[in-house]
């Protein structure tokens, strides 16, 4: 069986927001599907994000530990946060690197995006690599409760074999860093 | 700074469902932070899902093409589903390749955890690998528009490098996949 992209493709026929509470905005919408019927999608509507592996000049990593309230549990991520309305995704990963840990970075190293959520979210993370870092003073507001951290990369894979990191994005982002730096060694420090 | 769990532990006030239109649940909890204050927590409630890494005796990778309406694009993805109500994950994942590709396997090996969206979701995805396949009928039902078609494991490291895959569950399959397989390549066919 050979598809195009047009026989898989679904076409709004309506879209209703049902809640824009305060921090998720959730749509549904009815669509016509490519075999002509027709039903419901429901998807939360997000600004998009971006992720942040920063590392020292001794080579390890930037972490938080923060609570993650859907899931009740402490988890160990990667700086990482919303874009702002017309921010551009590196400010975002810049910004955030700031004023969650205190650190700013000479280097940034595109490694691409991710999508998390596809079934139910649009929302779009942008990865990133940063370098030559200074520390400085972090910007958390008082209800913004984080503990910042730092592990040697090799430690954070070993993490995640084991399931200490289970966060998706910080996961990704740092095996994709892992792969970037292989085939770039000459971007780490050479202390 | 050093933080212990209770200190970043945000406990629930109360909870109410803003919606549960056909197929997401939405939750807005009220919730005491760390520092006494109060605030809101929105998130989608999720049964969980299992995503698949299937390898043909030729080591190729079952793939699909599926439109996502939330983004409006097709992605390519790993076989993957919804963990029905009292079901095993493992058993999501062997029931979601069959039904969606028509292969069931012989080997399942666990390739870990992620929590794909922890800011507003509850959601886990099982990983696994499966191995000894054997081509049998699918049981799409009407409404489900996919492709199947396969790739080396290569090309997809490949696709993940240049952006053409870029659904999170699947590039962080793939590349635990990767991982394990490195560390275990006797699990591998020797054609």
């Amino acid at each position: 069986m050979m598809t195009t992209e047009e026989d898989l493709t679904e076409q709004c026929i309506s879209s209703e927001t049902i809640s824009t509470g305060g921090m998720l905005t959730l749509k549904c919408d009815q669509v016509r599907l490519p075999n002509g019927r027709s039903s419901q999608r429901e998807y939360v509507v997000h600004p998009g994000a971006s992720v942040v592996v920063a590392l020292l000049p001794n080579g390890r990593v930037v972490l938080e530990k923060q609570y993650r309230y859907p899931l009740h549990q402490v988890f160990i991520e990667l700086p990482a946060g919303k874009i702002d309305a017309a921010e551009a995704p590196l400010l975002t990963a810049q910004r955030e690197l700031l004023e969650e840990t205190g650190y700013s970075a000479q280097q940034w190293i595109s490694l691409g995006q991710q999508h998390p959520c596809i079934g139910y979210s649009d929302e779009v993370i942008y990865m990133y690599l940063a370098l030559d870092l200074t520390a400085g003073l972090h910007r958390r507001d008082e209800d913004e409760s984080l503990e910042v951290f730092d592990l040697s990369l090799d430690d954070c894979l070993l993490l995640i074999e084991q399931g200490g990191i289970s966060d998706g994005k910080t996961m990704l982002a740092l095996l994709m860093a892992k792969s970037y730096l292989a085939q770039h060694p000459d971007v780490l420090p050479s202390n």
